[in-house]
């Protein structure tokens, strides 16, 4: 019998994932049973919101019971099937988990065809979770008017990257907020945000930076990484702002309960519209998304790009990219 | 030439209001020139909001300027004028300011008609910015659905008591936190909340006597408040809640920025939408919220409490009675 491989999470992380939050395990690799799909995972979706899963406190889904296999999103091809919904060579996408391959009853997985001329690293980029948060966070919570100033931080990230464009592409000013100069230039010069700051640069507060970069206020935040960050946007906010709560990434190694937002007064004096947002409440809607982003990026008007680990062995280390900052578009395990 | 008295606002307050922070003045009343109008003023209405007006930085309105009489929401009879919108006899209210008389050019006034059997004291306390409040912030910026449950905070207060009223108008289940059993009963017993907590009584955490009384969680939570029991309401708010923030009356005598909501991360695990609002912003729709008021009331199914304090020299000190949590429903200065 094959052997699968698998990262399991046998202990709780404490601030961020270590290597030893996670074992390594080879196990027997059955044959698909009635009902049963098998997949062989071609690249791990390395996603902010895992850390939070790891958590023993529930987060918008249960939390994973200690020595199970990593819970994660990957894409996929269909190898062996005794389920009626999923046929040998198809792509699906869903939560795969942190393991070579799948073997389940394939509820959570979408099967999908390849659209031509589409690169295989898209769809975990942009047609998956990954598009669908920008497109509804932005467009359904955030509701940005031509004109308008969007502001997004994390915005060299898979998901705030995508957010600029759309917001370019629906007429508005888009402002990025990241982490190095050279994201910054990624943002501008490839992507066509209209300014991007590199809020770790020591130039003075990011308020008044962004105030400059913002002449008319911030109509739009999409926010996804809350604390210092989302502060300045309140207080930069235009009268019935709103502001997409869509990560909230400088919090999630907290030890300790992180502090709210201290400009929380604008909400009021702003009449702010502040906006928590999970994709996966728009599941069903996920076609309609792929179809305008499918558009764009054929058209070239949307650019996308992946950040690729050779090796599911790397995943435990690979992960803490995304909280240094290291990453530049969707980090992705290539497996 | 009569003399009008007047409270100027001579000193910003540090923490709460202190009666040196105003000045009395007595000061000549001229006759009303072309396009002015000359108000009596009956009722002084004392809102939280206040305190905000006094400071050096802009709230929703400018500052006001030290030596002016102080900004305040009154309601008065015009006894003489010149001009064309306000003819002598009718009743009028807006922003009369701390001042026996109002003498101006009418801007910011509604004059109205007295409604049969309506008694003076309901148009301060429901005609006006106070059920105004109520009805569009929990109607349009909370939007409740039968059988939701909504709290509100500061429920015994002007507004909060006309909200939980609403909310059971519309087949809410009503829950008011207030400061004293006393108002406790008065609304569950008079008001017909479904319960109401005192949070002052020493009775173990609020957040689990608040679970108890919402066994189906929260959809719907009018803040008047802010601080602890906005975060009690967040974590126990169902997906997609609704929280209006329509006051934050336990930050406006700090004198050090107030901590923002510790349980902000549950905006984004719960989907939470919070939303600031001012009522001015609803000014052209007034007369609609008047009108259901108006058939509510009529009707005896909805009630209301006036406060009323004597004497406009009792101002500096009566304002105090809001933050003490001294009030119960709409705080009024006869003058």
């Amino acid at each position: 019998m094959p052997l699968n491989q698998m990262w399991k999470l046998t202990s709780r992380p404490v601030g961020r994932f270590k290597p030893e939050d996670f074992t390594w395990a080879e196990e027997p690799l059955p044959d698909p049973q009635d009902g049963q799909v098998l997949v062989r995972q071609v690249y791990l979706s390395l996603d902010p919101t895992n850390r939070g899963w790891a958590d023993a406190t529930p987060t918008y889904l249960p939390p994973l019971p200690l020595g199970s296999t990593m819970r994660g999103l990957g894409l996929g091809v269909v190898e062996a099937s005794r389920h009626p919904g999923f046929s040998p060579g198809r792509l699906v996408q869903g939560m795969l988990g942190w393991q070579a391959y799948y073997l389940g009853d394939g509820r959570g997985l979408t099967a999908f065809d390849a659209m031509p001329g589409v690169p295989l690293d898209a769809y975990p980029a942009v047609f998956g979770h990954i598009g669908a948060t920008a497109y509804f966070g932005l467009l359904e919570i955030g509701q940005p008017r031509p004109g308008e100033t969007v502001v997004v931080s994390g915005a060299a990230g898979a998901v705030g990257s995508l957010v600029g464009q759309i917001a370019k592409l629906h007429g508005c000013r888009a402002v990025g907020i990241a982490g190095s100069d050279e994201k910054c230039r990624w943002l501008t010069e490839e992507l066509g945000f209209d300014a991007a700051i590199n809020y770790k640069a020591r130039m003075g507060p990011l308020k008044h930076r962004l105030a400059e970069l913002c002449p008319q206020g911030i109509d739009v935040y999409f926010d996804n990484v809350g604390g210092d960050i989302l502060d300045t946007a309140l207080t930069l906010a235009n009268q019935r702002g709103r502001i997409v709560i869509c990560g909230l990434i400088s919090q999630y190694n907290s030890t300790e309960p992180p502090a709210g937002p201290r400009a929380f007064g604008y909400v009021l004096l702003r009449r702010l519209r502040i906006e928590g947002f999970i994709v996966l409440d728009y599941a069903a809607r996920f076609p309609e998304a792929f179809a305008a982003l499918g558009r764009w990026l054929a058209d070239g008007r949307l650019k996308y790009r992946v950040d690729v680990v050779e090796g599911l062995d790397q995943a435990p280390v690979a992960i803490n990219r995304l909280f240094d900052g290291a990453n530049t578009g969707k980090l992705l395990v290539k497996i």
